[in-house]
C-alpha cells in the first residue's frame, strides 16, 4: 500500500491549488444565514437573506429595490413635473414614481390574487399589465371558487367531468357558464354605447367597465376601477373573454375592440411618469409590454423581475434585466434585480417586506382626478 | 478489517432489492442508440432517437405525430366537409387537416425564420400564430441583418452604441429606424382606406397587407400573403409595430385595430377544419391562443409542443398537453407530444424528418380561392 | 362593420365551451391567498400557502409531511424495535423515526449552513448525506469568511486575484491555503492511527474526526460529532479535501479511505430505522444515495424533495418522488412532496414552520450511547 | 375616433426609440438559418447552426471547440513532453491532448450508451468520469435489455410488477438479480486477491476488472479495459454496485475500496497531460470531479459542457464555464462552450459532426504501453 511513494508531488499542482489571493474590498459583506438559536423571527430571517447567497441574495436585493421605488414615490413631485400630469391619459393624479405591476394569468388563478388585490386596493401601484386569464379569472372567482387540485390528475377523466386543470388547481367548467351569463348583457350594453355615443372600446376601457360592473371587494379590477388604475391587456381576446366576444359576434354583431388607443395610453403613462418602477411577475407579453412602454421614457428607473424562465433560449421571458438595458427599457444606472423563483412562493413575502410593512405611508390614496370617459 | 462479519445480512434488504419482476408486455421496444460503427447516416441516427430515451424518445414520437398530421392532410376531404369550406373566413381552400404553426418572436429573430418561411412558402401549414416581434423582425430582416452576438455583452455598453441584444443576437437600432421609414406611409394608406372604404383593420389583416407590401421572398409573411395563410397576433402592438402605431397616432391619428374580428376568424378556422393539428413552438400567448381556438372544435386531433418551460409554476407556457385535454383543447384520444428542448436546436431537425422529406407530397399548393377583402 | 352577422354561431363551439361540470367532491379546499388587510403575520401567511396553488401548495404539503416525520419521531419506540437498535452502527440511540437530511455543497457555502447547523446541534435529524464541498466549506468557514459576490463577475479577472466564485458568492483562495495548514497534520495523525491501530478510515469516520478537531460551535460537523450523527459523503475526494489527500499521498503516503464500510453503515441505519423520513435538498449523489439506502428497508415512510431540477432529462436529480416509489425507495402509501424551488429561499422557511416551531419537543437530545471506534 | 389628435408626440419617446447605432465590427456574421429549398442535407443544416442563434449557435461553437481538441490531439507530442509520459499512472501512451469524457448515469441507461461506447472503442477519448449507475447499467445491458416506457407510469403499480422507472425508460428488477449473480463471484475473487497479493482496490481498478470480466463488445467498459482508458467513479457504491458490496460485506467480509489512489490517479492524468480537453455531459460529481482534476494543471485548454442545469441556484451543476475559470479549472484564454440542452438529443449530433466525421484520423489506436497492475 505504498504506491506512488517514490514520486515527487508535481509543483504545477500545488501552485495551481495554492494561488494566493488579493484582499477583498473593505466592507464586502460576509455570508451568514439566520440563526434559529435566536428563535423564529420571520422579518429578521428574511432580512438575513441579503447575505445568504444565490436567490435569497436576490430576494434581499429586490426588497431594497422595491423600497427604493416606494421611497421615490413618497417624495414630493417637482413643480415642473406636476404640470405635465394635467394631461395624464387616465386622469389619475400622479406621484413621483409610477409603479407598473405586471403578472401572468396563473397568479390570478392562484392565491396570489389576494396579494395583488391588496396592492391595488391600497393604491400602492399605478398601472397593471396582464393577460386575458388574468382578467377573467378574477371576475369568475367572484362568482364561484377555484379548487385545490393536483398536477397529476388525468386530463381525459377531468374533461368527462367538465373540470379544467391549471397546474395543481381545478376550475369547474360551470364557472365559465356563469361568467357567460354575467358578461353577455354587458357586451350588449357596450355595443349599444358604441353605436349610440361612438365609444371606441379598448381592452383597458373594457376592463375598467367590467371592474365597475363586478362591484365586488374581492376583485382586483373593482379596486382598479375605484382607484382609477389602468389595466392593460393587449391580447384580451385570448381566453374565455375571447370565447364570449366570439359568441357575441354572432348573437349581436358589431362590437369593436381597438388596440391603438391602448398602446398610446400605456406609452403615455410611461412618458409622463416622473420616475418609473416595474415589478414584473412572469414572462411573455406582460413582461415585454411593460418594458417596451418604459423604452418610451428611455428606461425605467427601478425594476424587479420575478420568474422561472432562463435566458438560454433567447426568449424575452427569460431575458435578464441587462438585456433590457441594451434596448433602453431600463436605465443604464438602475439597479434592477431578477429573482429566479416561482411567484406563489415569493411574491407574498416580497410584498410583506415592502408595501405591507409600509402601508401607513400610503394613507392618502391617489384619487381619480376626474373620470375622463372613453370616446 | 473484519468489521461486521459476525452479523447476518438483513433479509429486509435482500428482499427489497431482489424483488422479482413480471414480464414486460410483448413487443415493448428495447432501448438502443445509434451505432456510429455503421458510419454517419443522419436520417437513421434521428430514427434511432425513438428508442433512445428521454427527450430523444419524445423527438421520435413528435416525428410520428407530425407525420400523422401530414398523412391526414393528404387524405381527400369527404364531400360533406367540402361544402363547409365555402364559407371559410380566409377564402383558403381547405384540406383534410388544418395545421396551426405557432411560434414566439425570438425564433424569427433567429435562423429558425428560414425554416418557418420554408413551411409557409410550400403551403405546408395553414394558420400561423405569433407575437409582435415575430411579425416585425421578419420584415426588418428584409431591410438589414441581425448579427451573431453573445449572451454576456454588457447592456449599458450596447445601449451607448445603439445595439439591441436578443439573447446572443444583436440588432442595430438603425434597423428599427429603417422599419419606421417603410411602415409609416403604409399606415397612412391603411388609415386612408379605413376612412374611405370603411375597412376595419385587425392584426391579421394588417399582417397580410404588410406581407403584400414587403414583396420579398425571404419574408415569411410575403409567402403567407401569397398563399393566403392567415397570421394571428392579438398583441400586435407589443413591439416596434406598437411604437410606430403610437407615433402614428400623433402624426396621423384615427387608425383602429380591432381584436374581435380576429378572434372570430381564428375560431372559425378551427371550427371549420375537418381535422386539426397544432405545432406550437414556445409558450405564452401563442400557445394558449392556438389551443383555445381548438377548444372551439372540442379539441385538436394532433399536437406537438416544443418548448423549454416547466409545468411546476402553473403557467400555460409550461402546461403539458394533458392539461389541455382537461380543457377540451386537445381530443382525449389524441397522442400529443411535448419535446422539452430549445427550438433552434430541434425545430429544423423536426422539419427535416417530416415536411422536408415529404416535400413532393405538397406539389399542388392550396391556392387562394378568391381574395375576400376586408370589409 | 357588420361582418359575419348573417352566419349562425356554430353549435360545436358553444357545446365545447359550455360543457357542464360535475360537482367537486365535498370538502375540496378552495383557492384563497393571504389577506394583507389583516396585517403582516408571517406564520398565517405561510399557512395560507397550502391553498394558494403551484409551489406554495407544495410548500404547504411539505410542512405537513415534515410535521408528520416529527410526530412519528416523538412517538415511543415499540419494545421489539428498541432491541434492534443495540446493534446500531453509529451507537446512536434511536428514535421512532430516523430522519435523513441530505444537501449539496452549495448550501454549506451559502447561509443555509446556519439552518443546517441548527438542525444538527439540536439533534433534530439523524443522518446527513452531502458532497465533498458540503464538508470542507463548513470547516473553512470556521477559518475565514465567504463573501457576497455577483453572478456576473468575470472569471479571468477573479483568477488573477485568486478569488473563486460559487454562483454569487466569493471565496478567497487563501481560505483553502488555511484549510491545508489545518488539515495536513490531521491526515498525518490519521495515517499514524491506521498504521498503529489498524484503523480503516472511511469518509464518515474521517468527517467525524474532522468535526472533533474543528471544535467550533459554528461548524455543522462539530455538532454532528458531538451528537453522534453520522455524515455520509461517498465522493469525499471530489473537492479541496481530495486536493489535500492527493498532496498528502506524496508527502506521507499510505492513507486508505474505504467506501465499503460506509455503504454498509448507511444501509444499516436505514434497515434498522423503525420508521424513516428523508429531507433531500438538491440533486445528484446526495439524493440518490439517500433514496438508495432507503430501498434497503423497502422504502422511506416520509419524503420531502426540494430542488430546481426537472424530470424531462431522465436524471435522478430531477426525478419525481413517484419514480422513487417504482424502485421501492419510498413506500407506495407514503405522501411524498417535491417543492420545485431554490433552497436558500425556501429551506429556512420550511424549518421555521416545522422544526424551529417545535424546538421544545426536542428537549431530550438523543445522546451517543457509547462511542464505537473505528477499526 | 380622433382621440389624442391635438397632442404632440413626446420627443422623449421618439429619441429613445430611434437612437442611432454605431456600425457593427467588420466581419460580424449575420444571422441566417438553413434553407430547406436546397434539400435536406443534414451536415450543412448542422453547420448552419453556428449562425442561427441561441443554443444552435452554442452547438456550432461546441463543434468548433471539439474539433480544436481533436486537432490538438493529432499534433505530435514535443520531445520534452514525451518523457513525462513514461510515468503515466495508467500506462496509456499519451497524445498531445488528453480528452476527458464525463457523463451521468442516465446516459448509459439511455441509447447514448452506444455513442459513448463508440468513442471509447475507437480510442477517441482518454479518461472517463461517471457515477455508479453509469457503470452498472452498462454491464446490466449486456445481460438483459432496458425498455422504452413513459414518464407518466404510476410508481406503485410499477413496484408491484417489479419494474423500475428511469424517466421514460423501464428496467425490470430481474436485471439487477442477474447482475448480482454475475458480480458476487467476481467480488469473491477480488477479495481473494486483496488477501493474497495485497491488491488495494479502488473504484477505477474495480471498473477495469469488471470491464475485463464482462468481455462483451456492447460494453463501454469492456473497451475501456481493452484500450486502457481509465474510468473514475468516486461514489461507486451509490447504486446497485453498492447494494452488492453491502450484501457481500456480510457474505464474505473484508473487501476494501480505496478512494485515495484514485484521486491521485485522476489528478496525475491531468497534471501529465500535454494539453487537456473536457467534454462534460450532465452535472453533479462527474462535472466537478473532472474540472477539479484539471485545476491540478492550472486549467483545461478546451471545454464543452452539455447539460440542462441553470446557474441561478449556485450549484456546480449549473455553473458556467466562466465560473470554472475563476477557480483555475479552465484556462483564462480558453474558449469554453456550454450548450443548454438535453443530451440524448444533442450528444449524438455533436459526435457526428466531430469524432465520427474524423474517424479515419484515429487509425492508430493509442495502445496500452504495458499493463501496470494494481497493488
Amino acid at each position: 500500500m505504498q504506491e506512488g511513494s517514490k514520486e515527487t508531488l508535481p509543483s504545477l499542482a500545488t501552485e495551481a491549488v495554492l494561488v494566493k489571493s488579493q484582499a477583498m474590498p473593505e466592507g464586502t459583506p460576509t455570508v451568514r444565514g439566520y440563526d434559529f438559536g435566536e428563535g423564529v423571527d420571520y422579518h429578521r430571517l428574511l432580512q438575513s437573506y441579503a447575505t445568504s447567497g444565490f436567490q435569497a441574495q436576490n430576494f434581499g436585493r429586490a426588497v431594497e429595490e422595491i423600497n427604493r421605488m416606494i421611497d421615490c414615490k413618497m417624495q414630493p413631485v417637482a413643480d415642473e413635473n406636476v404640470k405635465e400630469w394635467a394631461g395624464h391619459p387616465t386622469g389619475r393624479v400622479g406621484s413621483n414614481c409610477t409603479i407598473f405591476l405586471s403578472y401572468t394569468s396563473n397568479l390570478i388563478s392562484a392565491g396570489v390574487r389576494e396579494t395583488i388585490r391588496y396592492l391595488v386596493q391600497n393604491n400602492m401601484v399605478d398601472c397593471l399589465v396582464t393577460t386575458a386569464g388574468g382578467i377573467e379569472e378574477d371576475f369568475i372567482k367572484c362568482m364561484a371558487p377555484t379548487y385545490v387540485g393536483d398536477f397529476a390528475l388525468k386530463g381525459s377523466t377531468l374533461r368527462e367531468k367538465g373540470i379544467n386543470r391549471i397546474g395543481n388547481l381545478l376550475v369547474p367548467n360551470d364557472n365559465y357558464c356563469k361568467f357567460e351569463d354575467w358578461l353577455i348583457p354587458i357586451l350588449d350594453t357596450m355595443l349599444q354605447e358604441q353605436n349610440d355615443k361612438g365609444t371606441l372600446w379598448t381592452p383597458s376601457r373594457m376592463i375598467d367597465r367590467l371592474g365597475r360592473e363586478i362591484n365586488h371587494p374581492d376583485s382586483v379590477y373593482y379596486w382598479a376601477h375605484k382607484n382609477n388604475i389602468p389595466v392593460f391587456c393587449p391580447a384580451l381576446t385570448d381566453g374565455s373573454l375571447g370565447d364570449m366576444l366570439y359568441f357575441h359576434s354572432y348573437k349581436n354583431p358589431g362590437l369593436v375592440l381597438d388596440l391603438i388607443q391602448d398602446i398610446r395610453a400605456i406609452n403615455s403613462i410611461a412618458v409622463q411618469a416622473v420616475h418609473s418602477g416595474m415589478i414584473i411577475v412572469g414572462g411573455g407579453v406582460i413582461k415585454h409590454h411593460t418594458c417596451n412602454a418604459n423604452l418610451m421614457r428611455n428606461g425605467a428607473d427601478f425594476a424587479v423581475y420575478l420568474n422561472t424562465a432562463s435566458e438560454f433560449d433567447g426568449s424575452d421571458s427569460g431575458a435578464s434585466p441587462d438585456e433590457a438595458v441594451s434596448w433602453g427599457k431600463i436605465k443604464p444606472n438602475a439597479k434592477p434585480v431578477k429573482i429566479c423563483a416561482e411567484a406563489t412562493l415569493i411574491l407574498p413575502l416580497l410584498v410583506a417586506e415592502t408595501f405591507a410593512r409600509r402601508q401607513k405611508e400610503f394613507t392618502s390614496p391617489t384619487p381619480r382626478a376626474e373620470t375622463k370617459d372613453t370616446g
